[in-house]
Order: structure tokens, then sequence, then C-alpha cells
């Protein structure tokens, strides 16, 4: 007997036999119905909505002749879907004519987006994709291998597969045992859908992967659901290198000088991962084995140095890389401990200066896809600049020192509890209300408690606050005319303004800005401006017409004052944006999307390097953008404060 | 000015324009000249013979225009190459009309063809190739990385590589400091023209590798030069895992039995391997690192244990691998220690009894090639027969014991040095004449030396004479009539015939053949005849057409004893061969050939394995051929012989 069935909200309909399942006639009717078990009922994806009997105007489905719920059903919906009427598409049989819903949910195929914190959109597309299968257990007559068996039934289940499936070497050393102490019941991980990394026990749909950006000073970590592209947990530390020095040059050289240099650093940061990697599986209560995936982006030194490759040649001219491309590299080559069989994918470098975490912001921000001018400014221990648009991306490298990270600083500090992030000062009383990351209010006279340090956004604050009030003048240098407690020379007989008190603060000193301190300013947002204009001179622009301002900043900077101090080229502030971390906001997008590490290897060779020391301008650029905030340029976006402090 | 060149013995001629190098004017006129260095005068495979000058009766070449002999081909070239106008064609300019003679040696692309101890031929195309390159240095406009730096200028050479060259990620590692170091001149060595596994300092072309066949007994290896060819030195050891039991299925008890059975006997096979290649590579006054492609043929269980590869369940029915298909398995992933970069490959294996050591030897002996049914018995541990033409081949594994090697025989060893390979029975004294591997001379009287033991070869010629001198009967028991010093009762009163006495040989007792050691042959020889006949019912023959012996004999065995007592079906003798240890053969067949391998994969999935025990008829096809030669089957080939021992 035949029975009419409609599925909603398609429409599509036809008829099938009756006795067969709502997960047959969706494969019948063309409808992509989620069934990783391969309508097993176990994994309960395929859940869909018994909406009407057609010559039953009631609806009223314990009436009806269609097969009754199963136990596994009752153990998977909940009392809520039971009451609705919803059901699993493989455990119910159609025996009348009838109307299905199918959820939004329960459909495969319609890939499933994803947005950066850009708003920009992509496909859900990892690197690793789980399925489960049953195979028949071996005969004398059917005496194919074990591989042969799970490979076969691979493709007899999951037709899209292409055929060419291999397995990595350690899955093959436990599967004979695996498979029969299982009853042939297991889940296969495969990467890139070629190669299986992974046979579990049973239907087992848990799948996690791990993103990092590992940067010169700090190494963010963040622990991703590869089902639904959920970030589940993120976690930070020092990178442990920094006993080597605070800056690349330096690691390069403790390489160079010392025979097992290299291998130090190596074996210190692989530490260091596997440590992260541990505290974020512990805290989802798994184990590291159930990381499948990870996606790592580096400057190039660190790049160099965390794949154990001498990094001597990136230290001198002409700088040049070992290797650019994406790197796709067993992790337990690199002693990383994941899932045996799991890949780490480092995406490609840029060049000598610029690293796979460059190419990575590039992805995450995408300005090679717009068509407005638009130039990202990346301050980490170096600052990145990208400018262009789909006609083209230049970008640059700029040595700035880790003033605005917060280091180097008399009293600078990583954006963390306890750091200054915000600064105002006073006109009249050249009083310096500020707050601190961690609390809710300003503070001008704080309780006594966490003030620590200042961070970079705060130092940008303060600095521009000190120059719109006159205690710094347009060369950065102190005002000596000025009266007040807080402007005053150090034990060593140099100008500071002195910020918080000793008593608010909780490290036992007054933390002050110095003029040390404005100077290692200066240098840094000089480089910044100078890499900028020179970008601009090559894509033969005057203005930019937005910004993005990405890095190791709080979560808050003023974008105003950073302008004020001259930070980057004049532009209307509306047009101004702060990203954080984009860097490692790229990682995770390479790590839940194989078509952004396509996008990024295509990228990475397609943007074109400018190497600022070998550009004939850029010594008097540098000089040039010293002033607060330029000895030349214009700044009619800001021209009224501008104009209220020359006043 | 344009002058002729006649190139010979090709003919090949044309106009080139004066003072272009000859090796140029061959890749004008399409003669391909061996040039591995690439025209640097270097490598000195492109040596030509200056033939006559055409407008010079004399052709002295010394009055003559063309470019004097340089100091590169004064270091490469003989004196008496010199005598003979040699030239390299890469330093030589033409500038008069002459004559070239162009040596075949110094031709490429006639592919070297090599000869299979079979008298098989194939072309030689190993795995791994050495190409040198000399890169630009990097400079600040020129920033491609050194690996980009390496593929292009390779590609840029070599014009008929693939594009998509990737490179071992330990490598990279030196890569940098390397490049430098010898100022851009390097030796690159591609695995399969797709991977690079080793960058050299400057022009090497020593280019090695090693060929193993790893049985339940025996490890032997071959050292081979991959750029001729040929085999350098070869070697061999017991496999130690004999300690965990003689036999495939003991040792696989052990790897179920104990929680680390398999790591140790996987650590304890590396290790062998490992001082196999230490062995090898100092008899050339090598490093292990000079080598750089392996390939290893197993049976299937010493397969599994040497991969590290669970193995308990190919000694369970069915009988199932985890794997068949050849593998190439990073050597360093199995701490096998040749070059770092480098692979092993496996040839791969038919199934749960007949592993890649049967394959090899059937792409060493190509029956699956030839009109005539032709059948090969290859004696290990176990014994394994394939049957078949090229419409189709069957191959079994028959459980033989290690008898026919020598093993598990009262006085039983490998052969080797000392030991009887050939034995006479005299038919009026009885007394024994014999032959001992290492001596020319037949003894009866031997001096007092030599003598330790019987190998395989010996065992077969001691059981046939006894038979055909009527010391044993039909079915293999001792005639207890005779009345000879030689026959006699040993201490347990079991009988035994004596072969040597005692004060001929080195271990100070008389060397015998035992009751049982007769009954281990009967077993032996029953396995491999019932296995024959089985097959020969699969293709529905009743005769052989030609049978290949292959196997740990010594370098001889007596064809016509073998057939006397029963080893194989009756078969005209001119066509039954020795071939040796087929399976090393093989192995080193793989080595050098790539499209051997390909043969390989394609020749395990095609030969039709059967299953002895699931054959019904198997146990009586047994028990009939326990009887020498056998209960009911004739043997016309040998009527004579055996119609003289009934008399």
């Amino acid at each position: 007997m035949q029975v009419n069935v409609i599925f909603q909200p398609t429409g599509y309909r036809g008829k099938i036999c009756s006795g067969k399942t709502i997960l047959e006639a969706c494969q019948k009717f063309g409808i992509n119905l989620e069934s990783p078990c391969g309508g097993n009922g176990t994994c309960g994806k395929c859940k869909v909505k018994l909406e009407k009997i057609l010559c039953n105007k009631e609806s009223d489905f314990s009436n009806s002749s269609i097969s009754p719920i199963t136990e596994k059903e009752r153990e998977i919906l909940t009392k809520e879907e039971q009451l609705q009427n919803f059901r699993l598409a493989c455990c119910t049989k159609i025996t009348e004519d009838m109307v299905i819903f199918v959820p939004e949910k329960s459909e495969k195929g319609k890939q499933r987006i994803l947005e950066t914190s850009g708003s920009k959109l992509f496909h859900l597309n990892p690197g690793v994709k789980k399925y489960y299968i049953e195979l028949k257990s071996p005969t004398l007559e059917d005496c194919r291998d074990d591989f042969t068996r799970v490979k076969d039934a691979l493709l007899h289940k999951y037709r899209n597969l292409e055929k060419h499936i291999s397995m990595d070497y350690k899955v093959m050393q436990t599967l004979s045992s695996l498979l029969r102490k299982e009853k042939y019941k297991i889940t296969v991980t495969l990467w890139m859908d070629k190669e299986i990394i992974s046979v579990e026990p049973g239907f087992n749909e848990n799948i996690y992967g791990v993103a990092m950006d590992v940067g010169t000073t700090t190494i963010a970590a963040a622990l991703c659901d590869l089902s639904s592209g959920e970030v589940i947990t993120q976690t930070s530390s020092l990178n442990p290198q920094i006993i080597y020095g605070e800056d690349i040059l330096s690691r390069i050289s403790h390489c160079s000088i010392n025979k097992n240099g290299l291998e130090e650093m190596h074996s210190l940061i692989i530490k260091e991962i596997n440590k992260l990697l541990e505290e974020l599986a512990a805290s989802i209560n798994r184990n590291v084995n159930q990381i499948y995936d990870m996606v790592i982006v580096f400057n190039t030194a660190m790049h160099h140095i965390a794949l154990n490759i001498n990094p001597e040649y990136l230290g001198q001219s002409p700088f040049t890389p070992v290797i650019s491309q994406g790197l796709n590299i067993k992790a337990r080559e690199l002693d990383i401990n994941i899932c045996k069989g799991a890949y780490m994918y480092s995406l490609p470098i840029e060049g000598g200066f610029v690293g796979s975490d460059n190419v990575s912001v590039l992805i995450s921000q995408e300005i090679h896809k717009q068509d407005k001018m638009l130039m990202i400014i990346d301050i980490g221990t170096n600052g990145e600049i990208d400018f262009g648009n789909r006609e083209g991306v230049f970008s640059t490298s700029c040595a700035t020192g880790p003033a605005l990270e917060g280091a180097q600083m008399k009293y600078g500090m990583r954006a963390v509890t306890g750091a200054i992030e915000r600064v105002k000062i006073n006109s009249l009383s050249l009083e310096a209300d500020f707050k601190v990351i961690g609390e809710d209010k300003w503070n001008n006279t704080a309780e006594v408690g966490g003030v620590k340090g200042i961070c970079g956004s705060g130092i940008i604050d303060a600095v521009a606050e000190m120059y719109k009030n006159s205690i710094i003048g347009k060369d950065g240098t102190f005002n000596k005319k000025i009266v007040c407690p807080r402007i005053r020379r150090d034990e060593e007989g140099r100008m500071e303004y002195v910020l918080v008190w000793r008593r608010h603060t909780s490290i036992g000193e007054d933390i002050s800005i110095t003029q040390k301190d404005v100077r290692a300013v200066q240098l840094a947002k000089s480089a910044l401006y100078a890499g900028a204009k020179m970008l601009m001179k090559k894509r033969n622009v005057d203005s930019v017409e937005g910004v993005i301002l990405a890095g190791a900043f709080g979560s808050y900077i003023n974008k105003e004052n950073a302008l004020v101090i001259g930070l980057f080229p004049d532009c209307d502030l509306n047009n101004v944006v702060v990203v954080g971390n984009a860097a490692g906001e790229g990682a995770k997008i390479a790590l839940l999307s194989t078509d952004k590490r396509t996008e990024a290897e295509e990228v990475a060779k397609d943007v074109q390097f400018m190497e600022c020391a070998a550009e004939k301008d850029f010594e008097m650029e540098f000089y040039n953008a010293m002033n607060f905030p330029h000895s030349e340029d214009e700044f009619p976006h800001i021209k009224h404060i501008l104009d209220s402090i020359s006043k």
C-alpha cells in the first residue's frame, strides 16, 4: 500500500510504501536529514514533528496506526517534545497519509553559518569530522582486512566522501582489538575527509579543537566545539621564553649564540602549549586526546622557534624565513599532546617580519574583500599594519617595542585585573580620574586596593590627556613651568606625572608616567604612523576610509585619544573600530573553516609586504611622526581638540 | 658564425653558433645527455669523445680552435680518457665543424634495465632520486622563503618534475643554515618526486637503499646503490624474537597474553634491523643517514609485530589482518635509523597467512605474467605456494614447521659454513658421502673440522637417500632389519642413521637423522604437497608445467631428491628451478623500481588466497601425502628411481 507524505516547510510531497520510516521517505524525496548515526536511533539528530494525519481532522496521533514511540526515542526526546509529537525520523514508520514538519536544525546540507567578531560571515566547515559506522564482522569468505572494512563501510554510508581514504599509522596499532571489543560499532574521525586520525568506541559525537595565538609576550588559547562552532572556553598565559628576552631579536640571537638555544626555547613553548591544552580540556572534564584539531598563529620568529626551525636568518637582512606556506604537521611530531593522529595547522606566514598572526588578522577582518580603503593596525610587541582593499593589500611590520602592550614602561602591565585602563585629567586641577580593570566605577580618590599599574589603553589615555592639558608639549617634553604636586622630578631628577598616589595603590609606590615612558610611546606611535604613511603611498592615497585597531589592548581603547597622540593618520572616528585580538579570532575562524584556511593561503600570497627599512622616505616619516599628533599632517577630524590645546 | 656538428652513433646533425658548448648542442638536437650537476663540470657524467674535425684529415685536436681542456676536466677525466680525446660536454665549446661520439653511458632517457635472478627484466626507477641545484641568494627584493627558493630552483632545472613538491618537516629545521654555509649549492633528495626528504651540502650523488626480508627465523638485508641498481653488500641474522617461540603462533600468543608483549617484540626486531643497517652502512664506510630508502617484506605476523600493530586476530579464525595495502611509513616513526626524512615501504600483504614476502616472491618470479601454469614453492618457517598463470594465480600457506629450514631437527642448522648441504648414501655400504658449505670437495672420511650440522638441502638429500636405500620405508619408518653400524638406536631407544661420526664433526657428537627428524620432514612435505594439490584443483588442472623452488635452502638443492620425497607434484625436472631467497630478491626489486611496487599492489589484490583449513578435501590430501613420495599419485618423471627402490 502506498501512502502520501507532505513535508513542511519545503512542501515536498510524494507517495511511499506504507511501513517505510520517515528517514527513508526523506531520502526518497531529497530532504537532507541529519543522521550521523546512520538511522540507528542513537544520535537524536533526525527529530521531526508529526503535523497532521490527512484523513483525520483531529490529528490525534495516539489513535493513528503510526508506529508507536520506541524506547530509544523515549530516551532521547524530552517530555515536552514527546507531547508536541516530535519523533525521530529513523524510528517512525509512516502508515497513513500525513504531513511532517522538518525543523531547520534537523536539516543537513544547510551549512551552519557563523559570525566573526567583526560581523563577517563564514560557513562552519572544520578540518576534522566524525562519522559513525557499523561493520559486518569478518568471516572466512569475507576476509577483507580491518582497515578496508572500515573504509568500505565509510564510503558505503557516506557517499559524498572521496575514495582515497588513508589511516594514520598510530590508529592501525590498536584498531583490531577496538573493533572486536566494540562489536564493530565505531566512530571514525576523518581529517580533511581523507585520513582517519582516530577511531573510537561506539557513537561519540564530541569533537573539539583548539585555536592558539602564540605571541612574543602572550599565548592565547580557545577551545571550540567543532560541531557547533561555539567557543567553549578560553585561557592565556605569558610566553615562558620571555626569560630569554622580551623582544624577538633577543630570542633569535639566543638561538644563534647558544648551541642548544633553539631546542631550549622550542621545548619551553611546547611545554606551555601542552599546559594550556591540559587546562582547556580539564575545564570541560575531557582528556586532551579528545582535541582532534589545532590551529596556531604566530609571528615569524615564534613560528620558527615553536616548530624547532632555525630562526637565525630572520634576524639578518634580507630576513628570509625558512618556509612561508601553511603547514600541517602531526601534533605528535612536535610533542604536542592532543589526539594521537591529529594535525597542527599553522597558517601561512607572509615574510620575515609578517607572520601567520597577520594573515590571521586579515582573514578575520577581510579588508581584502572590501571596496573601502581600510587600515588594520595590530599592536603587539611588533606592530603590523595592513592597508588596502579588494584591489590589493600591502602590509608592513613596525618595530614599536612593547610600550603599547604596557611592557617596559615604569608602571606598565598587561591588561589584567588591577591595571588602569582609562584615564582623564581634569583641566583645572590636573588631578587624574581613572578606571581600573575589574572595577565598575571611575576613581580619583580610590579606596586603597587594587591599583597595580597601567595597561596599553591606559597609557594611550594618560599620554593623550597629558598632552591635551599641556603637561607635555607637542614634542613630548614635560612642561616644567606648571606648578602642581603631581608633576615632579623623580629620584634621578627626571620629570614625571603622578597618576595615582601610593596610598591608593597596592604596590606601595606612586604610579606615574615618566618622561622616558612618554618617549617610548612616541617611538612606538611614530613607528606605526610612519609605517601607515608608507603603505598609503604604495597605494597612492592620502587618506584612509576606516581604521581597525587590533591587538593586546585592554577591552577598551579611547579612539579619540589614540588619534590625539597620532597613533594613526586622521580618520573619521565613526569609522574607527576596535576589535581586540584579531589574530586569535582568525585562528579560531581557521579552526572552524577549512575554506578560510584556503583563503589564508591565498591572502598570504597576494598581500604585498613592504619592508620599511628598504623605503627611502621612511626615516623622514618616522622623524615627522614623533610629535603629537604629527609635525606636519593635518587632523581635521579632531581639529576642535587640537585647537583647544594650542590656545 | 655557424658550425656543423654530427653526433654518433645516432647520426643526428645540425648547425649551431660557434662557441656553444657540446652540452648545449646536445640539448638543441634532442640528444639526452646525462648532466645531473646541471652543466657545472662537477659530476663528470656528460663524457663525450671528440671524433673528428671535418676539415682536418688528421683530427689533431691539439691544433684545433676547440676550447682547451679545463681544470675541472683534468680532475675528472683519466689520463687515458684525455689521450682518447674524451671531454666533458659541458666544458667544451664547439668552434669548428666536427663529429662527436656520445657513449651509451652518457645518454640519459635510455632507462637502465636490470635483470632479476630469474632473468626477468625491469627498469631502474627507485623511489628516491637526487638532484643538484644552485640557488640565488635572497635579497630584500627577492624575499621568497628558503623552501620556495629550493622548490623553484628544482622545478626550473628539472622541468619534468611535478609542481606539488613538499618538504619533510625535519628537513626544514636545519635548511637555512645549510643553504648559507654551502653558498646555496645543495643536493636535494626527492621521495617519489614529490617530497624533499633530505638536503645535503654541495654535489653528492651517493644514494643508497636497503631491502630487507624479515622472516620468522631469519632476517636478510641487502644494501643497494640506487643509482646503478647494484647490490653492494648483503648480510643476515637470526630474528631475535625467537626467544618468544620458533613459530608465528607462539609469537602472536605472546602478544595476546602479555600486556607489553607486542611492544617488547617490536622493540627487539627494530633493534635488530638497526643493527643490520649499521653493519651495512659501516661496510662501505658510510653513515646510516646516507640510506635514503628502505623496503621490507614480511609474513603477516612479522609485518604486524614489526610495525607495532596488534597481531592478535591473525591467530584466530577468520585470521583477519589489520591492514593489507602497501604502507609508506616514515622510518623515524618506527625508530628505524636511516636518513631522517626517509620512508620505509612495506609491500602489501595478501591476507592472514600470506604476507608481503609472498607478494615479493611473485613480483620477482612473475608467474602472473606467464602462459605456462607454474608453481612457486617458497619454503620458510611457513611454506607458501602460488600456482597459476596470467589468467589468475591462487596462493596458500602451509604450516610446514621449520624442518626444511634446518630448525627443530636434532642436528639441523641454518645454511651457513659448517652445514652439510648435500648427502649421498652408497647403496652397498650404506656409508654417507657429504658436502659441507664452505668446502669444495665431497667427504666421507672428512678431516676433523668444520662439520657442525645439517641444513635444509642436506636434510632433503639425506631423507631421500635413506628412502632410496630402504633405510626408511615408503611410510618413513626405519627398516629395523638392516645391520649396519650407522643404523642404530639412540640413548632413548629410537632409531637413527648416523651421517657423520663424532670424530669428523666439530661438535663432539655423531651427527644423525632420527626417526623424529624423518617424521618432521614428512609433515612438512605433506603440508606442501597437499597445499599444491588443492591449488591445482582450484585451477582444474592435474599437472604443473614448471616448479620454482624458493626459500631459505642452502645455495644448492637436489631437485630429483626433492621429488623423490614428494616435496611437490610430479614435474619434468628440467622445468624445476631453484631460485634461493625470492622474497629477498623481490624486496630488492621493489627497492629499485617503483613500477614493481605498483605491480605488487595489483598482484596482492588479484591473487586469490585459498585457506587450506577451509577446504574440505585438505585433510585427506594431507594424509595421502605423508608417504614417500605419495600414497596414490604417480611420478612418471622419476619412475626409474622409484622402480629401483621397490625392487
